[in-house]
């Protein structure tokens, strides 16, 4: 039976052909080239790291998702990223050391044990950038910008874009005085916004009556722009942090409205995206048909912590074969012509092949007693010989 | 503890910092643009497998080298790659189909559970051409070419090519009539020319005299052109696959003188370099004061068989990351220049720092209250306000 199925993949884990490789290498070149055009320097993460590592800030659900392996040099738990933050937040703390802002990006394969419900896949291509050690609601704002240009390069129109902020949760539960355990149902809970259970369970936790409204409040508090001025109102009483964060996600939409006019934004404060390691504002990015966030970040301050270095910190991912399959309409790479050169034992026909590529074009050349020839590669033009030389001539014209 | 040392990582797994992934980057796009100029499709085989497809036609040795992981939703093994090359024959023989030669590059990490004693890596990039459909002599002369192309752009000098031939071996093999188990052990004395112990096992397997003698002059094959005139003198009574296998070998050196008068080329018949899959030619190319090779392929027919297609097949691969650090002096990407713009909330700063980055020019923008500035980023130039526009102006009459 092994010789039948050999061929077959495990669930969720995909091989990319080259019609797709072409396309998403592209993609991948353009994107990473429009990154460096904002100043941020790609950094390559190993794709294997100690567990302790990968698992740094992160939660119950990067552990689960993370495959796990046994080092047989050191006898320690390898785990093979789930998440490139963590390894990109390391190189920040504790390779590079800058003293101002870091910007730094990457792409590459993660993996998950089980994939996420919504997405097919189990081997995401992330693609990301990460902007290190500045605290303000700027450095939100150009990670934002540099998520919409990047979907924007991708070809993608009716971007809708949903921005939350975490912190107004933490400091809801930080003023509740919950437990680890008790904060992490209680978000399980927030997350569904399954309000009468969210009523009961904060009953069970004996949080009293005005912390219980705004609690109440936060599954409500989704929808357009009006969302910010009904939590502002609403949350008046939820202390400094709640409001700080509130006038942060005011001023950034502000700013987002003029920069992209034509930018659908809307707001949940219940939406707690990446809560395991989030501290700030989070967004994510859709597009119209597809169910779920095509791009999504935000800011995760002090991750860097235990790698010797606590700096504030935000970015963005995206998974880009998901970016690269919903681009083909749009984003195309030019078509490029192939030129293909008959086998003949001939120096002059090799030096004309070797010039041609030198000039970056492309020449196959056909093996003895092959199958097959210009046609069926899709070759544009033929490399002839003509009084002595050898001329690319069009495909049609040649075989005339 | 964890704390000091979590940022740590395995031993021979290594991240790329911003400026090697720079130069990685450059070298990567050359080459796979070079691979494409050659007619070779980019394909991206994935980074873990069910384990049967991984180690299809290979043996004990690359077993060995892969990590291996339960699937959680098959309950199968899996595991990470530790060689592309099978993968990228499945897609040939399983996804393709094409009748006429196929040409696949790919470049990707790959990891090792213990590392080769002579490399420090347990990770290395694996890049690599591989062409399917062709038996003849050409298609590993193309691949042996583009190979040398590869390293002529990563910027070497001084390649010097070791030629094989496992056929040789094999026919042997196959004479003697040993079994796999034997096959193995005589291969491995052999890997080591331990002449002693290899006469003395083939006594052990009453291998007769006229067979003992051909195995016993492999080892003593190894130098210059010599050794082709040599060993068709002592080879002359080892049959028809021997005799052709040496034929080939006289051919195809000879095209490689002719087309690379420079090139050093010695011969080996004893080295069965990945002898597991390996059926033909093999070559390995080396540089100076580099103790192992740094680039290797060879003929493997019919690796596709077990995918439903038993085809002709010859490719090469080498170590991404090693070809970087020996090509830092020889291959050079450009230096960019780096914009330094102040921060200001105004639409006509944006606006310029927008079209700069347009005309795939790279900009760094300040944040409010940063420490540092332009020349802690290395930028050459800064945009300022001059007569209500914003102008490009060199970084040292700007501060001047």
């Amino acid at each position: 039976m092994q010789q039948q199925n050999s061929w077959l993949l495990p669930e969720g884990i995909e091989e990319t052909l080259p019609t797709e490789a072409k396309h998403l290498e592209a993609l991948r070149n353009k994107l990473l080239e429009r990154f460096a055009c904002w100043g941020y320097d790609l950094v390559i993460p190993p794709f294997i790291d100690f567990l302790d590592s990968l698992l740094i800030g992160s939660g119950h659900d990067l552990d689960l998702q993370t495959f796990k392996l046994t080092d047989q040099i050191s006898g320690k738990m390898l785990g093979i990223r789930a998440d490139m933050t963590p390894q990109v937040a390391r190189i920040d703390a504790h390779n590079l050391k800058h003293t101002c802002p870091t910007r730094l990006c990457y792409a590459g394969t993660v993996l998950h044990t089980r994939g996420d419900p919504l997405e097919k896949t189990r081997s995401p291509m992330q693609i990301g950038a990460e902007l290190y050690g500045h605290a303000g609601k700027e450095s939100d704002f150009e990670v934002i910008c540099l998520m919409l240009e990047m979907l924007a390069v991708t070809g993608l129109q009716n971007v809708h874009l949903d921005l939350g902020h975490v912190g107004i949760y933490r400091a809801l539960a930080e003023q509740a005085d919950l437990s680890v355990a008790q904060e992490s149902e209680l978000f399980a809970i927030l997350q569904r916004k399954a309000k009468p259970e969210l009523a009961e369970l904060m009953d069970g936790y004996a949080i009293n009556g005005d912390l219980k409204q705004l609690f109440l409040a936060l599954p409500e508090l989704n929808g357009d722009h009006t969302v910010l001025v009904k939590a502002q109102t609403l949350l008046a009483q939820a202390g400094d942090a709640v409001n700080q964060a509130l006038a942060d996600l005011t001023a950034i939409a502000g700013q987002l409205a003029n920069r992209f006019p034509h930018l659908a934004i809307s707001f949940d404060l219940a939406e707690l995206r990446g809560y395991h390691y989030h501290t700030g504002m989070v967004f994510a990015a859709f597009v119209p048909k597809v169910g779920r966030e095509i791009a999504r970040g935000g800011r995760y301050d002090n991750i860097g912590k235990v790698f010797g270095r606590a700096r504030p910190a935000t970015g963005f991912s995206a998974d880009l074969k998901l970016l690269s399959a919903l681009s083909k309409q749009s984003f195309s790479c030019p078509p490029r012509e192939l030129i293909f050169a008959p086998y003949h034992d001939d120096a002059d026909l090799a030096t004309a092949i070797r010039d041609l590529r030198a000039q970056q074009r492309a020449v196959i050349q056909q093996l003895p007693g092959q199958t097959g020839g210009a046609a069926e590669y899709g070759c544009t033009a033929v490399l002839v010989q003509e009084q002595q030389h050898w001329v690319v001539k069009p495909l049609n014209s040649a075989t005339a």
